[in-house]
């Protein structure tokens, strides 16, 4: 993979030049991409003579002139955006959206769409996960996460309405973030769910993904320099315990003996009944808008929708303005319980997901993302660890709402701590 | 004007059709878009098209087919959409703003797009205002205000920021009505400030805009049907008095008088000093969130913006995170003590602008708006009084958060109030 902040570092010490970098990509996609198919459309001349022409300005920049590669259903005015659905064959956004904006002035470069699944929705891409054709890179974020796992690109672009940032992070054994609820703007992002939907990060460890955060968002975010003070950790099995794989249950309880092994404190702690509440609140929230942000493509285009969205917005139409109403004070009940119950720690960790990647017919199970994603905290999939067949399986740093820079920290602790697990 | 409410009663009745609710239209516009300009774009042929051969399924739908104006920062497939900029000069976007689908769901007929200002910023619009052409109907929903007033639509949807639906209803006098927060969706519509942008209704009373609201947001919002009970009221001055006019003075205290007289509780409280930080954040929070969300525009087209608007951009660049943060923390807690003032109230009083409509050299000020479009209560202007050269005067009801139905029950109060007082 390449590693953001190697390559910032490199290009700081006038080792490398951004001309360079894009050339690296190319190598990459040249030997992976017809296997991986990552990409819906590509840039890399525009790329490699922005790179050039304007190299001087970049390595001053906080990406110093690093690609990019920017999931498709985020508007860019020069690539199409077809955001997964053939409704959009061949369109053309006017306006880049403006995540795509902060990447230009922060000095990134775009080096080009990444394969969504339809609308960020359910039904599976073409994508393949880059350690093993028969499996799936998970989805909504497909092939932003595919894209940085087969080291073509070293930062993306995602998106998590369930668990569409961390889940295919864990399963490409890539780093993901998905920061606080509306740290990231979401303007020009399609909409699926708009109390849900969050803009997030894929590279190749947690220090690259702050890297890339910190520089898009314009915020202290990064956690590279110097050691990091041990964390409290809450160890969080949740009532969907019993849904994760032996391995993953292993993952996680491993993870925590490391990182109390390193240093943090590490407790058990038990989630009271109303965050089972909010969890089922997460698709009555999440259901009810589509319905209203996807009412255009629903009421005129039906025909040309997958099954299994179409259905999703069949039902979601007899939800009633009552139970989302309900829908939404239970979730502000809970991020109340919540922060309570953070009060007293600093992260929790939880499973990414429940097990590693399954077989390319689905794009795996969200079950242990929605709540968070709900609540609004800002996460991180932690990677380093396999299951027994080699493939990776990822733990989830979940921290306090607004916190982000804490959660980064504790994600890089317990990445150290993985890594001197598996050495 | 045209009553939505007295137009769906005819229709019920059978002594109308919605075809002739469009020929209504038709004469007004004919007689007095000349003078006023409130439309950018209009669609009669296709509106009376529609009217005619969808009649027996329109007059069963929520709003009979009645015809809507939309402001022209929502995304239409069927109009053009410039958002008031000529850097959008003859746009027409993909898809229906996820409210233009919900008017169409509805039964609602889309009659024209109505003039915004550039973004809905401050720059003036050519509207005028119906009431006297030497004065602004207000902005930035100047068209929607204009046209309801103008008779020419019964029903026109807007948006507001710092104060764009309430103000310029006010100046119009019309009933203007802004939702809770995130009542409605914002898909599809320009995006200012992701914190703030709020859609709202302009029709002729505030039965009118409740019966429109309960059509579109498919919620029991109806406030026509018998007596409304008598609201606890609460006038509230706020640091902000001084800047209304003598007229704007002696129109809330009347309007305080008469609520009193017809059997409300009518007492006067002073809000903490949380609210006053809580004006100056709503600055910081909008102009922060602007120059990310018109980052495209600003970057790459800004020798076509205004100059009110390039100037607020330039300076918003120097925004820090950590100043949007505070300003977000102060937002917070503001909410919380406003939520607690008012569990000992049903509504607040207080001017809906500085007092009636200025010269069309500007838009009006927002002053008497900013902070509750922050707090996300739901707002009504409620229309009725006039200043001494006659002009409109709008006082603003201002219900809890999440509580609409309430809000416009108090409001529907106090027009009949004011009625019984300028009889």
């Amino acid at each position: 993979m390449l590693s953001a902040l190697a390559l910032a570092r490199d290009i700081d010490a006038g080792k490398l030049k951004p001309a360079q970098v894009i050339d690296l990509c190319v190598k990459a996609i040249a030997a992976r991409e017809a296997d991986v198919q990552a990409f819906v459309s590509l840039d890399l001349d525009g790329a490699r003579r922005c790179a050039e022409r304007s190299a001087a300005a970049l390595v001053r920049q906080p990406l110093r002139g690093l690609p990019i590669g920017v999931k498709d259903i985020i508007d860019t005015a020069d690539l199409p955006t077809e955001y997964g659905s053939p409704i959009y064959n061949g369109h053309r956004p006017k306006t880049d959206a403006a995540i795509v904006s902060q990447v230009r002035r922060a000095g990134g470069l775009l080096l080009g769409k990444t394969v969504t699944t339809e609308f960020a929705y359910l039904q599976p891409p073409k994508t393949r996960n880059p350690h093993k054709a028969g499996h799936t890179p998970g989805g909504s974020s497909s092939g932003s996460a595919a894209a940085v796992a087969a080291g073509m690109v070293p930062i993306a672009i995602g998106s998590q309405t369930g668990g569409s940032v961390i889940r295919p992070a864990a399963f490409c054994g890539v780093a993901g973030f998905k920061p606080s609820y509306k740290l990231l703007p979401t303007v020009g992002v399609k909409c699926f769910s708009w109390h849900l939907d969050t803009l997030g990060f894929f590279a190749a460890s947690v220090g690259d993904v702050a890297f890339a955060a910190a520089a898009v968002a314009d915020r202290d975010l990064c956690v590279d320099a110097g050691e990091v003070a041990a964390p409290r950790v809450s160890l969080v099995r949740t009532h969907l315990w019993p849904e994760a794989t032996d391995d993953m249950r292993a993952a996680v309880e491993n993870a925590a003996k490391a990182a109390s092994a390193a240093g943090a404190r590490v407790e058990d702690i038990v989630l009271p009944p109303i965050m089972e509440d909010a969890f089922r609140a997460h698709g009555i929230i999440q259901d009810y808008e589509a319905y209203r942000a996807f009412a255009f493509e629903y009421d005129r285009h039906r025909e040309r929708m997958s099954g299994i969205l179409r259905t999703m917005l069949e039902k979601a139409a007899s939800i009633s303005a009552d139970q989302y109403d309900e829908a939404r004070r239970v979730s502000k009940r809970a991020r109340q319980a919540l922060a309570d119950i953070m009060a007293a720690t600093d992260v929790l960790l939880t499973p990414s997901a429940p097990g590693a990647a399954p077989d390319p017919s689905t794009t795996g199970s969200p079950v242990f993302n929605k709540l968070w994603t709900l609540m609004g905290n800002p996460c991180v999939s932690v990677p380093g660890l396999r299951d027994a067949f080699g493939l990776p399986l990822g733990v989830q740093i979940v921290g306090r709402f607004g916190r982000d820079r804490a959660a980064l920290a504790a994600a890089s602790f317990m990445e150290r701590a993985l890594a001197r697990l598996t050495r």
